[in-house]
């Protein structure tokens, strides 16, 4: 880098003291006389001298920086949460660094590796498959760390989590309600804590019937375009869909599109998140809409000011209440047969 | 942060070395006989010795650590846009940093003070207003910056934009095919040099007539709203809308919605940026799409391989090419007269 510094070696001779005085003082770890203080502010000031940050975190050991490893930040859902927790930690001082792993454990391991080799002060994880144990065992070397949005088995870490057992709840209450029994679900790995979560919540709104068939991928809209004809091949009575992000809803609608399936009058669908323009889509999409913007934000304030040396305090398990947001995709059953 | 490591020094008295002999192997500065090199690397096994990573930047100079300083973080074209330069970086073995700062120049000066102290490896700078002089100032500071995006005047730092004027001309264009003469527009600051070049292009694309009248405010959806209001009371006879962003014809959209103003049928608009799901929307949405991928992308790119050197370097002014994706939003023009 092409940054000319005064050095705190130069600090201290305009000063006429010590190299370690300097230090000391600038840390907060001495008192001095007025006339002392007032000889090194002056000569900080004329020097416009700036402490290395890297010597600083080297002798404080805290880095002032949260890593975020998170799966794709051009998912919205993602973005949301990223900006904030970014905004929270700006506001008190932090900054963050981005990780985006694409939830292949390889990348999960090396972001784990690379934060924790830089002495970040806390560690928010986030990840849309079941991870092998070598990611639990990284992240519970961590002094602070939290899983967030999705649970991960054996780790050591407060969970923030939204609710997803009363969204499948609120999903199959709407659609139990509008008169459908035969449902499938489309969504993320049936391992994932999530979706187990959500296929019981679904039961219990749909007065205890399973979805019939399961369609499960990672939550992208190429995934959702894959699964919707994989469904539209089986389709067998099947009325309604509950589908587990908005970014499968995408690949789902596209493929409804292309093949002359329409929403809601052939099939209903109930879509989870809310993160996208749901409301201006054709139909205005029915979704379970997560609290993105609070789950970031706790997981942030948690890192902050969490017991965290209370053993107790790493079982915690926040589950933040998500809402139904009705609009014109759910509709009446009216069975559409396309086997084959 | 409660992790206990091994020192330099451990490692040293370990493999029976001098602690310099160690430091400056492990940088790659020393040629050792197989024997030593042996002990050492034995040493560093033995004792899953990592090296402190500021301690490393600080006798390098270098922190691996690029910092991307962007308006809003939860807009969907800033998120693909720090997705793309996120996957690049983590190509070439760099860690990102995020600074969101709402177009406000605080917060751009505090994230480019901060980027500073850090001694990161290089700056990509975004903004969405036309920030005081101290912000460039601070740009130049760096010794690797790109401007990303939207143009900062006195920047001494490479250029990476779409070709703004060919996309406001793409949108005059179709508008003018279809028959429209009166047009308006809604979308970033006069003082931006996208809205210029926009409004330039638009107006070669329309055949020199330029638009009635423009709606300018920041890049986000509350705007959009407002700004659509503002336009629908003026309204006196324009049929066409160019719309600068996704975020803003949300706003507009929903506004419309409300009122009963149907798109196409009563106003036509084209949009800018094709990142929300527009062809989803109701009707789906014409719109400049932006190469927001490849934007990030050549930005990471050129901080690792640019010719830094070089002082015409600095001078470098990528335009990255768009293109219109039509669809159904621009019908033939059917004047409406709102006047109050």
């Amino acid at each position: 880098m092409a940054q000319n510094r005064h050095s705190l070696k130069d600090v201290a001779k305009r000063a006429d003291v010590s190299v370690a005085t300097v230090s000391r003082y600038l840390n907060g770890f001495l008192e001095l006389p007025d006339g002392t203080r007032g000889r090194i502010d002056r000569a900080v000031a004329d020097l416009d001298y700036r402490p290395n940050p890297h010597a600083r975190r080297l002798s404080l050991g805290r880095s002032d920086t949260f890593a975020l490893i998170i799966p794709d930040i051009a998912n919205p859902f993602f973005s949301r949460l990223a900006a904030a927790m970014e905004a929270c930690a700006a506001e008190h001082g932090k900054m963050v660094t981005l990780h985006a792993t694409m939830n292949r454990s390889d990348r999960e391991i090396a972001a784990l590796e690379n934060a924790f080799q830089n002495l970040v002060d806390g560690l928010v994880f986030i990840t849309n498959h079941m991870p092998p144990p070598e990611v639990a065992e990284r992240i519970n070397r961590f002094a602070r760390a939290i899983v967030l949005d999705e649970d991960v088995k054996d780790a050591r870490a407060p969970r923030v989590l939204c609710d997803n057992e009363q969204g499948g709840f609120l999903a199959g209450q709407v659609l139990y309600q509008a008169g459908h029994r035969k449902v499938a679900y489309i969504g993320g790995r049936e391992d994932l804590f999530s979706t187990s979560a959500r296929l019981e919540g679904l039961r219990r709104g749909m007065q205890g019937i399973a979805p019939l068939r399961s369609y499960v991928d990672d939550h992208a809209a190429a995934s959702g375009r894959e699964l919707a004809q994989r469904f539209l091949k089986d389709c067998d009575g099947e009325t309604a869909l509950f589908v587990g992000s908005d970014e499968l809803t995408v690949g789902v609608l596209e493929v409804f599109r292309a093949q002359g399936v329409r929403v809601p009058d052939d099939i209903s669908l109930v879509s989870f998140d809310n993160v996208r323009s749901l409301h201006l889509f054709a139909p205005a999409i029915t979704a379970v809409e997560q609290p993105v913007d609070t789950m970031g934000r706790r997981a942030i304030e948690m890192l902050l000011d969490g017991e965290w040396d209370d053993p107790d305090f790493l079982k915690t398990r926040e589950l933040l209440p998500v809402r139904l947001i009705e609009r014109q995709s759910v509709g009446a059953p009216n069975p559409i047969t396309r086997k084959a």
